[in-house]
């Protein structure tokens, strides 16, 4: 036998995701080496504390918690990085890739805010980075975009790329529980951080779908580019409504393409329970994509958690020794080539589902439907519920397509009228595009 | 600007799926430019019939019905494929090869049975060679299980991966009909085909299954290592039944991995309604991958199709281009690694749903369950129903995890016992192991 092969990774963060990739990169040694011809060695890991104690063994010797041990170590073919963070994270990875070191990141807040330039850097030292982990953990979904559709032509991506939120979301609608208990159940169980903040207000979400756009949409989408909405106001009532209607409500993630225009958001939407989206609940991810000559595709798997992320990492890990064996590093990185225009958010169209507390008295239903024809929305559902304990009324309305233009209009008029006493809540309706 | 780099296509066959590789390249000419640095050009298409009318516009002196005008044409760098059958396209694919050209193919008879001896060829002449349209259409799984899952250990494939049998079965779940009566309604939607055999007796589906599991498991599986079953014998009262105890008969594709011994089959099966299998409806197709490390995942898509299979042939065509543009061609083709092990047809476990008629006579509860007993199979739910015109008792039961050997001793005993008049019908359920 000749001698083997060896490349050597240098690990930035030994956290969950950063045992995982340990574990898996030890117990799948034999298929690795059946796969690239190469023998995967962690040559060292950067750790913030070299006493704490880790949720998988490793040799003492092997940690440092001096970045340039790793950095500018020689014998380092790829960096891992799962430190986390976007400084210095993004220094040390600059830094990495101009001494030729691959990167495989799991890192979605740095590649939705530095990617362009990581990219740039990578392709100008013909070093290759990856960020399969970085969106949805364990569903393969930047390969389908990138290579799987690559003839296509896609117009619209629909994810739910947040497990914490899909996480309450579905406990809500299950349990009929308010947000704020069922969001201390899930930091009791892990599901959701100590500060959730990011996950809640939609920010973890957001940084998902620009990463998603930019290589559905051959653009240049950054994490400025999406407007979004987190959980927090959702309210049981809105989740019991939204179900007589045949919803369910779930925090999407929504690109669409129209007439070249690009509009990229995140809030909490409606959507049809017969819509394959509406089942997936828990802590899964799926996303939807609809491209022009397949049609609709759906992904669905784990978002996150050590082994499915450790998954994502160490299969682009195996992409980038294959690439260092062909001789092809850093060659297949296309950067964005279409130009990056953004819809206003004026005339983003969609249908809306409305609660409104109403005063109750004879004709305040003509009245209001009158605003409504007023702004030429017209309306597709209606439902009328008394409150026998307030003597108030609650209406519910969905509408058909209106431009967001014309719904402001059309809220900013409510909220004078006499008989409205509140608008409780608007959310859009994702779904029923006529193509 | 400089001379554009060409690359010239041979296609094989002008039907359906040929017509929107056509569609396809020229729609989407620009993109596959800014993707590949190549312009795509089909050089000749051979067909059978000069003068047939076509369902795409095409110069009539691009076509020929004399093979080796392609096979043969130094200026023709890849052969797409999408004549089908198995001879003679399969020597085509070996002359083509053997000349250097790479090669795209959607034909699943001819990789389920010749795969191997076409890879060796291939990687013998450096040639790349990619089938990605052979399983599922529009949903690139080949790439998920190739690279996706690359760092995984897969345990387990469940697939609907046949979209005329699933029509057939969606609609007689929806509408209470008859096989007969929605076969002959899908032939007329041409959902199915005039001779529909391949698709309703399991084989299509069985190739399917022997090409995923190939990659999956990284063993040399052929369609002789499948057992199959199609969708004849399936009646409404099965799905009727079926259906009160919160089940959806499917035509599922299976391989599982147990003990490093695998198995793969095809049958008519019964899966929860909670499963995300079981919302598959229509033509749609779906892929549940089990791996070690990423749990569970699916993927969802169009099965067929003029352009959802066009989408998977260019997308490997772009793979093709990429890879000669690096001058790798051939170099991404890993052989089955693992000895392949069968689990032998006694021993595959599995819970199961049967269906009886028994005389309507005291004690017959208590004699039945008596064979059960005995053969150490242990029941799950039990459903009596009486029918009034006959007098005679349907009994419903599913059983606990038994082995196909214990089940098919215990099958032999009921058919001697006078109190069972008829055992009409036995389905495997799917779901519920303890991992």
């Amino acid at each position: 036998m000749g001698e083997r092969k060896q490349l050597r990774v240098g690990l930035l963060g030994l956290g969950t995701v950063g045992c995982g990739v340990i574990k898996l990169i030890e117990g799948h040694q034999q298929d690795l080496i059946m796969q690239t011809g190469y023998e995967i060695i962690i040559e060292k890991v950067l750790v913030q504390d070299l006493e704490k104690k880790r949720n998988c063994s490793i040799e003492p010797e092997l940690l440092t918690d001096y970045p340039l041990e790793i950095l500018n170590n020689p014998r380092i073919d790829v960096i891992i990085e799962v430190m986390g963070n976007v400084q210095p994270t993004f220094e040390y990875l600059m830094h990495a890739l101009s001494t030729g070191k691959h990167i495989v990141t799991a890192n979605k807040d740095l590649i939705a805010i530095h990617g362009a330039e990581l990219l740039a850097e990578a392709s100008r030292n013909q070093c290759d980075i990856f960020y399969e982990a970085s969106v949805a953990g364990g569903i393969p979904i930047i390969r389908a975009l990138v290579e799987g559709f690559a003839s296509d032509r896609i117009t619209k991506l629909v994810g739910i790329v947040n497990g914490t939120t899909n996480y309450i979301l579905s406990k809500m609608s299950e349990e009929g529980a308010p947000f704020t208990e069922v969001l201390a159940k899930a930091q009791e169980l892990g599901y959701a951080e100590a500060d959730p903040r990011s996950d809640i207000e939609g920010l973890d979400a957001a940084r998902k779908m620009a990463i998603l756009s930019n290589l559905a949409f051959h653009m240049d989408v950054s994490i400025e580019d999406v407007e979004y909405k987190g959980i927090t106001q959702v309210s049981k009532e809105d989740i019991k409504y939204s179900k007589q209607l045949g919803y369910e409500i779930k925090l999407l993630g929504i690109a669409k393409l129209n007439d070249q225009q690009l509009e990229v958001s995140v809030q909490p939407t409606m959507i049809h329970k017969k819509h394959p989206l509406a089942k997936v609940s828990g802590v899964y991810n799926a996303i939807y994509v609809y491209g022009e000559a397949v049609g609709e595709t759906m992904f669905y798997g784990p978002g996150a958690g050590e082994l499915p992320t450790a998954t994502a990492i160490v299969s682009d890990l195996v992409t980038v020794v294959k690439n260092i064996s062909l001789g092809v590093s850093g060659r297949g990185i296309v950067p964005p080539y279409q130009p990056k225009l953004l819809k206003t958010s004026a005339k983003k169209v969609s249908r809306y589902f409305l609660r409104l507390k109403v005063v109750d008295q004879l004709g305040v239903l003509a009245k209001l439907t009158q605003s409504f024809t007023d702004y030429q929305i017209s309306l597709q559902e209606i439902l009328q519920l008394q409150d026998v304990d307030t003597c108030r009324v609650q209406l519910i309305l969905t509408t058909h397509f209106t431009s967001k233009e014309q719904l402001n209009n059309l809220l900013a008029t409510l909220e004078q009228l006499e008989i409205v006493e509140k608008i409780c809540s608007v959310y859009p309706i994702e779904g029923g595009e006529l193509r």
